[in-house]
């Protein structure tokens, strides 16, 4: 079988050079292109961090796409550049694997009729950190038969918003299976303010903020006599890495739109 | 609807005891009659621990189902009882929920032959704890994306074996999906004997002992910058309850057998 | 050298019992009265769930006192009774060991002016849990090199208040050592209310409740690069056994009043 | 009060790297030179990675003090170099912090010694992590008071040794202490060798190795109705910091010789 050949969009940033080492270091991928709106006509081992690796830069797709023959396209954007990339691709026979959340619905909708007509694969990945969609995976079967749930994130302090966009996720997604009870006892009382954590229907999250976590979340789950716990601990942004590698094995193999890595995974 | 009418086979032990209790405090169930190879001709109320209990008290499961209108047996004795009294309850039209292990593999096709021919349900469950059930369902499907794993399990110190049955168990479910790796270093050298533990397939399993400790174990998946844990707490024999309710109400609804409650829950 | 000669106020409370079945279990130990306030002129032994234990009920303390020679009196009624009784005690040559809370500061003062005249040892104990004490003791210890901590404590959902007595005392402790810091982000945003739990004096608590928990605690610190935890874990009274054998151990060795497991541990 | 004049041995080494940063960035402290084997004659600006650090480079220790004034030597190179600088400072009236272990016996006490003779505090640290020291020192704590112990070391897969150094040397601390008791059932039985871990005494030790883990340990006592936890986790090389800036502000107080930071820690 000859290699994947993969084109990605956004190699400079974060997650952007991490996949270039992916892609770089996987037998079976090739890399044949970088899309990036500077250094056009360049070549990406010209620029710092990147030797070895001799492939021209663009910074219009459809030059892109013209010149050369490509399998996937790697998208670590922005919303609006990702739908651009995504629509661009299929256009043009790419199956795109999309790493960016944002979208809207109508988004959505125009590339999974895209799909359709052209009998691609698409991915859009909002998360791919495959412990992390299993977490919520799994929250989520657990939700069935437990309906008593607390959520307890942790992050390092410099995180702003709490809870988390992860907790809140794996909220909903447990909230469209478990069927609803407001949990603790109906007299309970915090003697100081905030101690039962945010109701989210019922549930409860609490958010952990410390200097030395990074990004860390813990599922737990009772019923009489036993608790079950499901919990993701993320160290590095070299998590995503099997994320990105699963969703292009995928997007080879199937001819349909999927949005979230969940359901490629059985 | 009406009631589901129960018997529950091994009323005496500390498994069946919290079954009657069971029984009676779930509205839509009814407890008609209990099987003990003593006290027969009883009633159960006049057994210690159990007033109110007003239903019959039979030794033979035959004269039982003859006299008493049954949908459902709960047997929570032996495997030699079980094979004997699921096979009985069948050909009465009485769908059996069973809890012990130990049945032959002789044994588990006859009675799905049975399920065939009589049109009915029968659940045999090894683990009613779902907690414990869910905990290796995850398990498994961890294990299809990552082939690093290692599992803690920790109980009282008064537990003989070490592994637990549970976590030889979870290691064969994940042993049937997960790429086999040797885990660690290939270097990786023990300056004391049984540092890193039981070798099982190249994963490694660790057994805690403490007094204080009841029965827990942790399943640890990692890969890079991500570890993905799930872990089950069982503080006491109450949780396994869930687990017999819900077999309990599957059965009223397939006419095929059941291996596993991992195989009713989605 | 001889057994310690124990009277046990409150024998039928669920301390009591279990402290009966300590004192009786211990070789060291003799358990030659109780008081309570019925039963008075029966032996122990014929009250229920106390067979074997031959020894005769007082309800008067002097009377006790009188009648037979004792060491200690472990005392675990209420505030109002375990004063009375550990005065009476101080004032008949008897060290008391007393497991509740609510004494006032004029009452603490009175008995350690007593101990003093007396030379004798006397030790108040609001928590006999030796694990509790220590993650208390540790947590003031890591509270002067790490000042951002965060206290989450894990109930089952019968608990009506919110946060644990545990969780504020340990935070209280904390505070008269730890460096006072507004812990998180300045500019962070609860997006439900409560996400970041109670705040005291800077430090964070959580209060989780599910049902299947019994009572846990974790104390968590942060810190450029690392986290130290700290956890309790209580299963069942028994764990404050240990704790009432430490304390009357060590009675019999001071001649001084003594606030607070911690003050005995090193 | 003047700032704490610093020279730092073994900039260039990934300790000492981040000891620059921290000497660099803290108001007390002042960087007025560093030893290094190469690069005589230059200003650590000159090298890469430390623009902005205008000090000399001294290769020679005694050039070095003879030059420059000089408070503290913090120490990051080998044992060698180690104790030849930790000598010459104190003959230079330079109080040393020294990151590293293997020190002889005899090497101890003529630090002992010089320390006495020339009335200056000296700190030999072999772990600068304070979360690590105090996990240590609070396992020993709790050692005298739970005598059954079990301890979890968690680390990345690139280990070559098992169990890690610091479990050992956790071990070795609570055995000073821990009334020895053979742990486990005395007829526990292993189905697979090494399930239990390897034996210290008679408490285990667990070595968990997987991908994506740092560096981490656990310890946890055990008795009836109870588990106490310590668990401290790494995550990266800044948790030393912390306990160096803990060493240099202590030498300065004192004027004698302290091995281990856990001394200097009340």
């Amino acid at each position: 079988m000859s290699n994947v050949k993969i084109v990605i969009a956004g190699p400079r940033g974060r997650m952007g050079r991490e996949a270039v080492g992916l892609v770089m270091n996987t037998e079976e991928f090739e890399l044949v292109a970088v899309l990036d709106h500077k250094n056009e006509g360049k070549l990406l081992s010209e620029i710092e961090g990147f030797h070895n690796c001799d492939v021209p830069i663009y910074s219009n797709i459809e030059a892109c796409f013209q010149d050369v023959q490509v399998d996937v396209l790697i998208d670590l954007t922005t919303p609006e550049f990702g739908m651009h990339h995504a629509r661009t691709a299929l256009q043009y026979g790419v199956r795109p694997v999309v790493g960016t959340t944002g979208f809207s619905k109508d988004d959505l909708i125009e590339l999974e009729n895209l799909c359709q007509e052209k009998e691609l694969g698409c991915i859009i990945a909002p998360n791919f950190a495959l412990g992390a969609v299993l977490m919520m995976k799994f929250s989520q079967m657990a939700g069935k038969y437990f309906n008593h749930v607390e959520i307890i994130e942790l992050h390092h302090d410099q995180k702003l918003d709490a809870p988390s966009g992860t907790a809140v996720k794996t909220a909903e997604m447990i909230a469209e299976v478990r069927e609803k009870v407001e949990q603790g006892h109906p007299n309970e009382k915090e003697t100081i303010d905030g101690a039962r954590g945010a109701n989210f229907e019922g549930m409860h999250i609490h958010s952990v903020r410390l200097p030395g976590l990074i990004a860390h979340q813990q599922v737990m789950f009772g019923s009489e006599g036993q608790t079950l716990t499901i919990r993701h601990d993320s160290y590095n942004r070299g998590s995503f890495m099997s994320g990105v590698k699963l969703a292009v094995d995928t997007v080879m193999k199937i001819d349909t739109f999927v949005y979230g890595l969940e359901n490629i995974m059985e």
